[in-house]
């Protein structure tokens, strides 16, 4: 695995013009001669990566393929592989001119395929920022394999392109070095997790169905069957499969499972997305949390430090009291103090706003241990929790602004937050009670005679997994027990169960207790990588607007590709909508 | 792992009348310690699993959670989990009559967790047919976690049931031994999967999206999206993205992908299904098959038997030559031999058709080597290759109806078939070519020029995997010349380039030499276990009318639903529909 070749290695030469190429006609199908080799050169037209050599391989005659990076003239060639790069000599002879042509002819991010031996640099030009740099390649021969037009950016990672064009032209984008390094990333880390839930623990991998049936209106895809006015729906977990596989004593169950929400308005949303999905029976909420923390301990990237467990574990309460948010960031201090009203100083006025947030000191970290009084004023506003929370983040970033360090974006520190409420009052009904996260999470055991005089106190079995302030993963010992599960369904949530038959029957043939857990992996990966977007560790993204700016999805489809669906499109007036769609652009 | 156990064990119990048991309300949560153990007890409120106990264990506490499969009033209990069967015994001093009286009153399939103490069977009543049978644990303590209702179908193998039975209760019927060493097979395969390609051969894990853009009309499903007239489609396969990821650099690909085909009609439709998608670059065509004779040699259970590699190879043009299908199965011999016409006999009628099938010995098989001369009234009919081809399978089976011996379903032969035409006369259409593939299969070099002149004539660089006359995979070696492909499309096939735009630009842009395959993976599970049914290898499969019958999917939704989709359901006429659809039954 190379890719840390790749990642280390500064390149070597200086951004220059795009080199003018004349492109050449040699493209050669079927003349290449398989050598089997090892590892990633094995069953492969090549005998070595790029990236390998090194001064082992010197007087060894070797095949390679790849890309060019750069070159000199008729000097040199840096020839590019996933691997990393290498120096090949054009040579000089005049009987291999035509060799040397073919060379000059080249533009760059061409592909060849170079025969050549290895040999030490000449003293004094070795290159010790790069990984093959006391090597370079002699060519003996090269072939063409396909040429390169001009292409809309550079393949640099310091070459700035914009987000439209990066998705744009993904296959480009995806070249450099950082996206490779974080597409390999992630391929090991799940590969380790993997190896950690088949081979340590007894999971079984199960495949799960996404054409699922409609369950949370508004925010599941749909998708027309061929049955008029029936839909199948694309479902945000597999939630209701996982707790079936425990009901059939499956036992203990995985998935690197695809995800949909349909967050419509949303700016940033990405409408397919990949959760670790796992299921255990016969566990309480300290195995699940003991499971998940060897699973990452394991597969943590050596390279970004070791993990350590357990991982501290406070209260949902604990939590908003203070840091006034529950997936608080514990990579500083400076949580919320408890306020008391003082009189009111006459001249507030003389701070700015960003000032006032820093000097009046209402909360505390290393440098800062003394509340300030707080005027009665201000206190009403502050009393809000999370708009406390809020500013504790936007006053780390503004002493960050300031040069303070007050987070090391080196460093992961890992929290369980506990003991949420089960249930909270609708946004558009306080009335009434909704889920605080699913109806199949099971109460604390001893808040449940609670369920049955005032449900809003009763706290859930539920864990959330937060990873520097970002929410990485959440999960809940679920309720087995039929009874409970519809007294919860009908009476406190006063939903109707008959859409959920299926797995209120289930629960009366012999369920065992269970409960399990689902871990973000996109957002796992970019807080791993040090990538504020998701879309920088997903190979294909969505862009803002969940378009595929590469394929241009979604698209238009003819009338008559829909009658087999039984659906016909409802267009918006031009007066409800001034921009027709067919006519506006999608970029 | 430890599925063999079950596997292996016959039910040491007879099959009885189902126990009328008094459901016990004795539900217990929360008051469960964890106990942390080896493998698949660790971090579980078990100490062990009921199918690894033996003589080893004897003397030693242990808690076991299981499931009720037998009782036999106050004497024993056989407790099951995933591991296997165990029996429990129930103490009869008059001190303990409580804890008899909890186990007398237990349903089958109720959930327990017993603490007790291991012993060896009094002599003369070890069960040498169950891997447990040496031991019993006596029982101490017991705790009921669920009790079970009356089921619809006992939960043991030899019981049939019907398929919308089995697909009902989903959570039921996987709890069949056979189901339950399926999934864990199947899960095994794909693990030792994962490490061949990972570890042996540097490839990289990629999800790609399943919310792609529509390429091909009739077959893929649509997603409406919130713009008017705008939809995804769920790819057939990840086919375009897997070639962009070559273009990308990233060298080795795959993913273990869920695609989505649309068949309607089909009566044994699976609308969704899983392949093990691969793709190389810097390789040809041996280089791939040698990296699946590979991968299946280092995937294949152990206990299947060992996969001889390198795989046979054959010619489309041999192969329906020579068994009249381009997936033959090689189990067994019987070749189709070539004909010529002979004098018509008198006395045809005096053969019923069957026999005349077995006895006019158009094929030869071990014991029938000579050909039979044929008549030229039966030869026109019979010149036809796929119909010799389907009746040399069908003289297979009736050969075995007789009790001959011609295929052994214990022996797995796989052949590539190669050199299939690219380009075969449209079906609707004989004057114009479609893919006889896809439109990116790159030609046979040598016929290249033929492209131009007779592209009928041309073959392609495609390669199937057949598997005892299934075929189980297919791959190809791509086009990575821009403007070869985009001849083949505007030239030959007549299609509209512009939906693949991005793909013809990523070609310019240097893309590399690139092959991949892909294997069907529920099919391949399925020959591996020797079920006739992809549905028996999958967790929660539709039925044949693309149903699922457990939540009952798809379902109408509401008007409401379909407002952000800017989408309608037309309704067909009653006229045209005399089972107008809310009013029919769907399962």
């Amino acid at each position: 695995l190379h890719s840390w070749v790749f990642h280390l290695c500064p390149s070597p030469v200086t951004p220059t013009r795009r080199h003018n190429s004349r492109s050449t006609s040699l493209i050669q199908n079927g003349s290449i001669n398989v050598v089997f080799c090892k590892g990633p050169s094995r069953l492969s037209t090549r005998s070595h990566t790029c990236g390998e050599l090194c001064s082992r391989h010197i007087g060894e005659e070797v095949t390679l393929c790849g890309w060019v990076q750069y070159l000199r003239q008729d000097l040199f060639v840096i020839l590019r592989d996933f691997s990393g790069l290498v120096q090949v000599l054009v040579p000089h002879d005049e009987s291999k001119h035509e060799l040397r042509n073919t060379f000059c002819g080249l533009s760059v991010e061409s592909v060849l395929m170079v025969k050549g031996r290895v040999k030490r640099r000449p003293e004094g030009q070795e290159n010790k920022n790069m990984p093959t740099g006391e090597i370079e390649v002699c060519a003996e021969s090269v072939e063409v394999l396909n040429t390169c037009r001009t292409l809309p950016f550079e393949i640099k990672d310091f070459v700035k392109k914009s987000e439209a064009m990066r998705m744009q032209y993904r296959y480009l984008d995806l070249r450099s070095p950082q996206m490779q390094a974080n597409l390999r990333l992630r391929s090991r880390l799940v590969m380790k997790m993997r190896e950690y839930l088949c081979y340590q623990h007894g999971f079984v991998d199960v495949e799960t169905p996404t054409l699922f049936k409609t369950n949370s209106w508004g925010i599941e895809f749909l998708v027309p069957s061929r049955e008029a006015g029936k839909f199948y729906c694309l479902p945000q977990s597999p939630q209701q499969f996982k707790q079936l596989l425990m009901v059939a004593g499956l036992d203990r169950y995985f998935q690197l499972a695809r995800c949909y929400r349909d967050e419509g308005s949303k700016p940033d949303r990405q409408p397919e997305f990949t959760q670790v999905d796992i299921e255990m029976s016969f566990v309480e909420q300290g195995g699940i949390r003991a499971l998940v923390e060897g699973l990452l301990q394991y597969s943590w990237p050596e390279e970004k430090g070791f993990v350590t467990t357990p991982f501290p574990c406070v209260t949902y309460e604990q939590a908003m009291q203070d840091y006034g948010v529950d997936k608080p960031d514990t990579r500083f201090g400076m949580k919320v103090n408890t306020l008391s009203p003082r009189p009111c100083p006459r001249n507030t006025t003389e701070y700015s706003a960003h000032n006032r947030a820093l000097k009046t000191h209402w909360c505390r970290s290393d440098t800062h241990q003394e509340p300030l009084p707080l005027t009665s004023c201000c206190l009403a506003s502050l009393l809000q929790r999370p708009l406390l929370g809020k500013l504790r983040l936007q006053c780390a970033e503004l002493l960050e602004g300031h040069g303070v360090r007050v987070r090391d974006p080196a460093v992961f520190h890992f929290l369980w937050v506990v003991d949420f409420p089960l249930f909270l009052p609708k946004e558009d009904a306080p009335g009434q009670l909704e889920s605080a996260h699913h109806p199949f999470t099971a109460p604390v055991p001893q808040d449940v005679p609670l369920l049955y005089s005032e449900p809003h106190k009763v706290r859930g079995q539920h864990y959330d997994l937060v990873l520097n302030g970002c929410e990485v993963g959440g999960g809940s010992i679920r309720i087995h027990n039929s009874a409970q599960q519809r007294y919860i369904l009908q009476n406190v949530l006063k939903e109707d169960v008959v859409l959920l038959t299926h797995l209120l029957e289930a629960l009366e043939c012999g369920a065992p207790p269970h409960g399990g857990i689902a871990l973000g992996l996109d957002r796992l990966v970019s807080i791993i990588v040090g990538s504020p977007s998701i879309r920088d560790v997903i190979a294909f993204p969505k862009s803002f607007r969940g378009h595929d700016l590469m394929s241009n999805a979604p698209d238009f489809v003819v009338e008559e590709e829909l009658k087999p669906y039984c659906i016909s499109v409802v267009w918006p007036s031009v007066e409800a909508d001034l921009c027709h769609p067919p006519c506006c652009s999608e970029h």
